[in-house]
């Protein structure tokens, strides 16, 4: 197979985004929308709700999908279909496949906070409900009605834990008293968030061999950033950027902490690693994954992330950013509410995205525009009551606890 | 620590069986009951129901649990507390733990039949959400009511796959590009009902290490037999035995086979290697892990079963057992409705139980007695339709099957 040359072969493809009103579901509906694909967008909008529930808000003032796909339409004369429905419900997501007839669906539609999944009992079944569900709908709905479909599923670094060994991409060939197999990466996911990408990703990999469907499964690292080239567009076009206690991801949670003049909150020892990526990658890994499909009963494996830092390190960087822009960036170390080693070896593979052709943004080059600038643009909407981290991973009970609870604890 | 001696230090434990109207709970229930352990069932008799919906019923004429529960008052003057309700109910399984006080659970209560989970795809969805929520939930009584209180979780062997290296009980140490780690070993279910296994498996590590409870992750081969010491005390007493394509296991099926005359259905070539174990250890097995429970904040893994068997190595065992009783016995092979090796290497430790003082019970020993005897002596009340399996892996579908179509597919 030549380099490029593809099994579906198609330039263009029918595209549906599953969670596609989401922080990285969004930003990638455009760009394969501006890239010529057909795209559809399926979201029952729920993260919208958890920001209702808990009290919180995207830093940026972001659209409804309505007005988004509207605005989308007006200014580069392309369709958006929107499919607004819960995909755990069968019914619905039948009917979308069956008006959309997609090629590929890209998975991004679950609940994605590690500390929303630990706030209390009924946060943790709804997760794994929620996310384990709707795959295995997902999974039913390309065996049923789109069997040559290809399914790209959004996973995370987070499923393999911190292991003592080099993290590989998805498989490892282990020799044993002599034997010699190739076997899915040992998992240790540190939150029921977490784990419920353990559980796909081991329903996907028994779907492809059972029923002969394609699967890719991007391990992706925390994403940062909130532009990319189609949402910079035009202000109803812009991205969500969390930075609260639960929904928000380390680095951008630096930014905007130092845009206000909030202490930067480096949990426990802060030599916590893992990989990160520009959400301008991600974009285009799920482009090449696309567009370089899983041959028919294939469950591939990618890592999805670009660059290592520990909690340390990105302290490091946002504090010297900070410094050029004139702001004084000062950190200190919150008592950790996870339960994860604060000092560790970690070292995990991520070349099969760069050998399909990617070209990593790196960190230190965007930092200031795509972060700080754009946290220092919005940070009167900062709410600082939602800074300091409110879940803990010890704490959690079966109780349930209310958003208003949640910020006072 | 000395051998025997443990840390809770109890000889009489407060024992919930979660599952306990089950095969192996009904059993587990009766045998720690005699030994002088305070025993509670929790079931929701769903069981009973999936047989009433799909037309099957088990050989032998099973009691109600109430008739089970009263029959052993009047024998043993031993009072077996009944909780009847489903664990995916939280308030339900709430008021159990804190009306009984356990100090170990054992949690049997799942949906425990690959081919039922492989019916359609409401079945799929149906066995992953009973099992994983109702896991999730016993964890979540735990840490809220009785953190002290050990878990004892029934896994299978079917969680590992056939990988082409020996199978150690739950962990493996791994060298690779220079640097060592033990790590869960890699799991490969093979059926949605495997696979809820494995979810469970993750769930419960993380519980282990962020909370601090106390688990023993019992991954159990094919049990046969259907005799222990307690269940053949009076025919109300009685246990379950499955021979249908769906809930039957495969000697379970054999021995009914062989009893009506009907030819052993080897699926594929055969070569499906597999543990099994006697009913009798596992009641035994049972007994050894709650009266050694694991320390808190441990994740215990062991692999229960005694000795392995081809589905070919079974079906000729069978066969000389039936020729001794006079049986002709006849082989056939049917098309798999699986998707597995039928030819593989298969070698699983499982010398931990063992080292802790199980003594095995062998199949050469009781093939006659526990099991082709009892399947001639109920032979009158089995149903033919429901020998031959109905349930393929790769057919399933969408589409809600009934049972009357599953028997005649
Ligand atoms: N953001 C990150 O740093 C990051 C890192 C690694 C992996 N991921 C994964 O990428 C995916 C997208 O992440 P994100 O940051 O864009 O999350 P997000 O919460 O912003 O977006 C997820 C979207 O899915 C929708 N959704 C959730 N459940 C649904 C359901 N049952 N039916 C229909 N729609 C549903 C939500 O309404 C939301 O719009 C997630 O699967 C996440 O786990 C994200
Ligand atoms: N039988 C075997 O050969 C075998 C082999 C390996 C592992 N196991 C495991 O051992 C356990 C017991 O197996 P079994 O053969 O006795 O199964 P079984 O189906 O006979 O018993 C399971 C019991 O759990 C109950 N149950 C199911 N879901 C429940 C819920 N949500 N709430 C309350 N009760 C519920 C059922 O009513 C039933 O009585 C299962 O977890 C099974 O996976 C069994």
């Amino acid at each position: 197979e030549k380099a490029g040359v593809v099994e579906n072969g198609k330039d263009k493809e029918r595209v549906m985004i599953i969670g596609g009103d989401g922080y990285c579901g969004w930003a990638t509906a455009l760009h394969l929308s501006a890239r010529g694909h057909e795209v559809a967008i399926v979201d029952n909008l729920v993260r919208r709700t958890f920001d209702d529930q808990l009290g919180l808000q995207t830093l940026t003032p972001i659209s409804s999908v309505h007005t988004r796909v509207k605005k989308w339409k007006q200014i580069k004369n392309k369709d958006i279909k929107l499919f607004v429905g819960d995909v755990c419900e069968f019914d619905f997501l039948a009917d979308a496949f069956q008006q959309f007839e997609p090629d590929a669906v890209v998975h991004f539609g679950e609940q994605r906070s590690a500390p929303y999944s630990m706030i209390d009992r009924s946060r943790a079944v709804f997760t794994q409900h929620n996310n384990v569900i709707g795959t295995l709908n997902v999974m039913f709905a390309i065996k049923e009605f789109a069997p040559q479909c290809h399914l790209v599923k959004l996973g995370t670094m987070g499923e393999y834990g911190t292991p003592n060994i080099d993290i590989e991409e998805g498989f490892i060939e282990i020799t044993h008293n002599g034997r010699k197999d190739v076997l899915p990466f040992p998992k240790q996911g540190g939150s029921f968030y977490h784990l419920s990408k353990v559980h796909d990703s081991h329903n996907i990999a028994f779907a492809c061999k059972a029923w002969g469907i394609r699967a890719t499964d991007l391990n992706q690292g925390v994403v940062y950033g909130v532009k990319t080239e189609e949402t910079s567009l035009d202000e109803a076009l812009i991205n969500r950027l969390d930075y609260d206690g639960v929904f928000g991801t380390a680095l951008n949670r630096f930014c905007v902490q130092a845009a206000v003049g909030h202490p930067l909150t480096i949990y426990g020892k802060g030599g916590q690693t893992r990989g990160y990526l520009d959400i301008r990658d991600t974009v285009r890994c799920l482009e090449l994954a696309i567009t370089r499909p899983a041959k028919l009963g294939e469950f591939r494996v990618f890592n999805q992330f670009t660059e290592q830092f520990s909690v340390r390190d990105l302290a490091k960087l946002v504090t010297e950013a900070g410094r050029k822009l004139g702001l004084e960036v000062k950190s200190i170390n919150v008592e950790n509410p996870r339960v994860e080693a604060e000092e560790h070896y970690y070292n995990a593979k991520h070349s099969k995205l760069i050998d399909m052709g990617l070209e990593p943004h790196y960190l230190n080059d965007s930092l200031l525009d795509s972060l700080v600038n754009v946290a220092i643009q919005y940070k009167d909407r900062v709410d600082y009551e939602q800074i300091m981290p409110g879940v803990s991973w010890k704490k959690i009970g079966a109780k349930p606890r209310t958003g208003v609870a949640l910020a006072k604890s």
